[in-house]
């Protein structure tokens, strides 16, 4: 059974922290919280907010914010351990060398009061250690169908496509959502529209899948659209996107 | 049993025509087509070229393109029944007057070689006559579990909502895809964070659901991301992006 610490008490080490104790083959020794009364969810002699009162575990998984990382894995007072980071975007080597080095990014958005099935989440394993990328490979066959060796350089191309398909995407549903609102819509009419969308590029690519007055050049559409719009702000993108689709296409 | 023709061989139509008659209370009477060659999937006797040919119906869809709806009305060789569009962007009353007018928006994105669940597609309603609204209305029910009536103005509306939710949510994956494909990463690793974020926004509102640097107000992620990307406009739209985030949020 693989011991796993974690050290951090956000969205992330919250859906990781449950999802271990699930596998059958890895267990939640302890979880590092510096707030621990934020954390309702999980037995109470789990948890410690000491840095010095770690428990001894095959793998230390440090999931707190980006510009943290470098600094909590040096705080950790102890050295030759695999300790992993799990974030899209920081470098294997912003960890400090005095462990081992890994990265256990798991590819997902994390939302506080929504439920993850984590055999869905694709794992990205990075490694300093050969060994360990087997230990790290063993905990997210245990958690996940779909695991990736992602190098760091490729985890930052992959973190920034992230945004765009994932932060981006929402930001248009917001964009979509306010439109409605203005004129007294259900924002919920969109959903099978927003969820077909996302289907579709499963099985096509997203350029076959492009549809509507932008890749059909439509552009009286497109000129009533944009008299509709009031802000500015909407107007802008819609311009913006409009062109990137038309010259992408 | 409504007798239904359909002019028109486009995906909508052709989405159209094979749901209705799976319905039990509608038929396929007739479909026009100007290139009848296109259409392999549908029963050759149904399909006639002529307008003039058009047989008698309870129901005309005209679902070609938007430019074409006010040209195609005016060229029906009848007058006093009863014939709608499918466009979201085209006010009812583009259809000439010399029929009764009404709209039939199927608000889904249709793609030629995806099949769609009809029960699922909202159907938007509109009609210049009560009467015909509840012939339209029993069409709908037959068709689809979510029926909504909607008038031209908020049609509008939602349209461009809908190009916002779909078109370019879509149009974010396209950019994620090419971040991919420039760094060798397959881009079905994104598949799940796609499929998650549009389902998220059924049950949390678009604000609510935004996840990501943006709405972090993390500047060095957003520095090395825009440090990353070598396409100007991949770099303009993340910019841009980024900033409308921040301001809605």
């Amino acid at each position: 059974m693989l011991k796993v610490v974690i050290i951090g008490s956000g969205n992330v080490a919250q859906h990781l922290a449950k999802a271990i104790d699930t596998t059958g083959q890895a267990m939640l020794v302890q979880l590092y919280a510096r707030d621990p009364e934020k954390l309702t969810d999980l037995p109470g002699e789990k948890i410690t907010s000491s840095l010095e009162k770690l428990a001894n575990a095959d793998v230390y998984i440090i999931s707190v914010t980006d510009d943290a990382i470098a600094e909590v894995s040096s705080q950790l007072p102890f050295e030759g351990k695999l300790v992993v980071h799990t974030s899209g975007s920081v470098a294997l080597d912003q960890l400090d060398g005095k462990n081992r080095r890994g990265v256990f990014y798991p590819l997902q958005t994390f939302s506080k009061n929504k439920a993850i099935d984590f055999s869905k989440v694709p794992l990205c394993l990075e490694s300093e250690f050969e060994n360990d990328y087997a230990l790290l490979r063993t905990l997210a066959d245990a958690l996940s169908k779909t695991v990736y060796s992602i190098d760091s350089k490729q985890r930052q191309a992959l973190h920034v496509a992230a945004v765009f398909v994932s932060n981006f995407s929402n930001h248009m549903y917001a964009l979509g959502n306010a439109i409605c609102q203005e004129n007294n819509i259900p924002f919920n009419i969109l959903n099978p529209l927003i969820t077909e969308t996302a289907d579709k590029v499963s099985t096509l690519s997203p350029i076959q899948a492009q549809t509507g007055p932008a890749i059909r050049h439509d552009q009286k559409t497109i000129e009533r659209h944009l008299d509709l719009l009031k802000d500015d702000n909407q107007r802008n993108i819609y311009k913006i996107l409009t062109q990137s689709i038309q010259d992408n296409g």
